[in-house]
């Protein structure tokens, strides 16, 4: 039998160990058999067992003491505790985040600072050897297709592609379902478009991305908060008592892995919600951006999964998950299909023709499984290293988000942080993040920061968290 | 000294030809010198003869006759007359026309339709080799940044070449007063985003973009159509006019080549129309997407040239030069840049990175002013065909534009043939164009539709010009 790839082996060798430890064969502070000897019991190479030990000491379950070797942490590690429900103001708002916003997304492009505070993952982390190649390939070798428009509903071959992969999200969707999107941005603009009109109201949840909510400020709309669990997602009561009070036109959430809290909303929930909305015909824009980064398999189903009357406009694209650069996503726009394609023509005509075709391509291929299994462990094992890092460098109190998907995470710190003011203090330290109230309609979540954990873990990362939570001490 | 490559000779020899006839040299009914002859009398050879004569034949100036040689034509061909300056009602209305416009959409995604209903260059007729390769090499050796989101303003690269060149329009623009978009028509849809709201009136051509035409309607805007002149543009005394009339909240024009008519509004035209926008400090919008295709040269300038007070927002794109799959446009919104900017982010986040870069080197390098000179005399040659093709094959008394750039051709046919019904039958025979109420808020121009002429000349579209001609004979 061969061997499984070395990123396996390692966790093998550590998930072994942690069973040993829970089994008590190890108990805290104990040594543990140096790396020599594991890599003879275990038949692995040396290398493996580093890579476990120090894995396992990122996650607290060990600590290395110099010349001696590795021990069981004598206080095994709690992760601190996650953020409550929130408990926004339910009833319809303005929204002006957009002046924040925009000094963000300013700082964003400043190459001598580290982005934490952009949910982008680090091109290294993306396949863009892979995917690169083939865009590189159908442009060597196009015969006029990919220089000529591709006009709405866009690209058969990805239509079909995103159509088979759907059923990963419990979505039976044929090719015409769909109309690609110039990111997952424009399905979302577009979906509002096509159900409000200026002044109406759209439930979202509390705290929603920042880019929703600007889109909802640009359209002329109101939003209205509503509860959400940062573990479960969006509170079915308390949408149901809103749209009992007002005239909501539409919901606009993210049921998986919902930016930012990360909430994954239970199957039985999320079936409640859409069969709620059917109930009063309220259409559901949902935001499965982050879906296929579930940590662990399968992942879950997307809340269209359980639609019967084409009231769910599932909004997606590869931005998280391949080329945020290539500009690629999609929408099945249920019964508002002619509208969408009508609104995507007028908008910007067609979606990029030739990263459409290299998209489908790698889906094709089999290349996507394979890189979202990969990437999914290295996120899930990032979050652990950042949770860790909190832990030991911010101030005490501070809560955070466990998720079980995506690559952000929700950190409530200590009512006294302002968080505006950490993020200038921490842009001067070259360290960007995204503060709370850029997630709120109401300017809320003053204490609260986003950040992103999609970078390659090494020094210059511990380093920044160091320094964030130094600069968070001096603010307590 | 080195000849001149082969297409600049023949035109030479047609020219000397057209010389001699307008001399009197040879005068109607005479026959010129044979092939043999002429290929010995001014040195060049056989082949650049023939293909000079072929010109001249397509021009009207001579006729083959079988067996006996080229003669010069006993009635020399003049041009059909040109369309009357458009007198369209004044006063400000509702838009509709995104039904028909879409109908004409799902014909061009037919491969076995000749397209000239829609204003796309046929691939063979872009650059596309070059440029696609310029991309494969990006994609090849791209170490991250061409999968990165490329945010609001855009590509620096991009944005230094496209201030270089704008100095041909006539505007002397820094990197930094441009914001690139996914292509023009998002450029024109945040501009009207950004000065107006819904319920407002905007001034436009008559006839206009439908394109334009259908921004307007999805915003919830009212039109006010102003009579144009098909060959020197808008009327400005109309205009003021209406300005003195109405509440006019921003003018959208194509002051160069616009579409459908081709009309150039002379120099000291657009100096007065950007001086009296600015005493009312109403915004012009200014759709250049066709600036570059002048047929002589230099180009026209962009209003934007006579802007002071930031008033003219000027709006491009490389689709109709390079390569309309790459999804390239750019605004300089003059004062709106902040608002443009935030604009373009909350509406697709970001433009395609590599096709950004790609253009950028493109640029660069030279290779765009080589392949406009090449362009523009064939789109010239082209129109020349088509109008030939039509004064031969559709019903007399039918009035065509003679267009001194871009490649379109606006057609008045008797006002008995219905361009609908010419459409729909027109289609049957595998041959789209586009009808002439696409091009008004007030279904006005029943008979008129207009061709793109960007196709490789050759018996197809003859065969179709023909055809269409026979259909609107029937009509009549």
């Amino acid at each position: 039998m061969k061997r499984p790839p070395a990123e396996n082996l390692y966790e093998q060798v550590a998930r072994r160990l942690q069973e040993q430890v829970a089994n008590g064969v190890y108990r805290p502070g104990d040594r543990v058999p140096s790396v020599r000897r594991l890599s003879t019991q275990f038949d692995v190479s040396i290398s493996t067992v580093i890579e476990a030990y120090r894995r396992l000491e990122s996650q607290g379950l060990l600590e290395a003491r110099p010349q001696s070797g590795y021990y069981v942490r004598t206080r095994l590690w709690q992760p601190p505790a996650q953020p409550a429900i929130s408990q926004p103001r339910c009833s319809p708002t303005a929204v002006s985040v957009s002046a924040l916003a925009m000094k963000v997304l300013k700082a964003s492009r400043d190459p001598h600072v580290l982005q934490l505070g952009v949910a982008a993952p680090h091109p290294s982390l993306l396949p863009m050897r892979a995917l690169n190649r083939i865009l590189a390939r159908l442009a060597r070798h196009d015969e006029g297709k990919g220089v000529a428009y591709d006009f709405p509903p866009g690209s058969p071959e990805l239509r079909q592609q995103i159509a088979r992969h759907a059923l990963d999200a419990g979505c039976t969707l044929a090719p015409d379902d769909i109309v690609t999107t110039s990111g997952c941005q424009e399905a979302l603009s577009l979906c509002l478009r096509a159900v409000t009109k200026p002044g109406d109201t759209v439930a979202i949840e509390s705290p929603a991305f920042y880019g929703t909510l600007q889109t909802i400020e640009q359209l002329g709309l109101k939003a209205i908060e509503i509860p959400t669990c940062p573990r479960k997602g969006v509170s079915i009561e308390a949408l149901k008592l809103s749209l009992d009070r007002w005239k909501i036109r539409a919901c606009l959430l993210v049921p998986n892995f919902s930016n930012p809290t990360c909430a994954v909303m239970p199957e039985e929930r999320k079936k409640r919600l859409v069969q709620l909305l059917a109930e009063r015909e309220v259409p559901l824009i949902e935001d499965d951006i982050y879906g296929d980064l579930a940590h662990g398999s399968p992942r879950p189903k997307a809340a269209k999964s359980y639609d019967r009357k084409g009231l769910v406009m599932l909004c997606s694209s590869f931005s998280k998950t391949l080329a945020p650069g290539y500009r690629v996503g999609w929408v099945v726009p249920g019964r508002w299909r002619e509208q969408i394609e009508h609104l995507k023509y007028v908008n910007t005509m067609a979606t990029p023709t030739l990263p459409q075709l290299a998209i489908a391509e790698f889906l094709d291929h089999g290349g996507y499984d394979r890189y979202l299994r990969k990437t999914r462990a290295l996120y899930a094992a990032n979050i652990e290293r950042f949770t860790h890092a909190i832990a030991r460098y911010f101030p005490e109190d501070t809560k955070v988000t466990q998720p079980a998907g995506g690559f952000v995470l929700w950190v409530e710190l200590p009512g006294k942080v302002d968080a505006l003011e950490l993020r200038r203090r921490a842009l001067v330290q070259g360290v960007s993040i995204a503060p709370g109230p850029l997630f709120s309609a109401t300017q809320k979540y003053r204490h609260c920061i986003r950040l992103s954990c999609a970078y390659p873990w090494g020094e210059r990362l511990e380093r920044a968290l160091l320094t964030l939570g130094r600069l968070a001490q001096e603010m307590v």
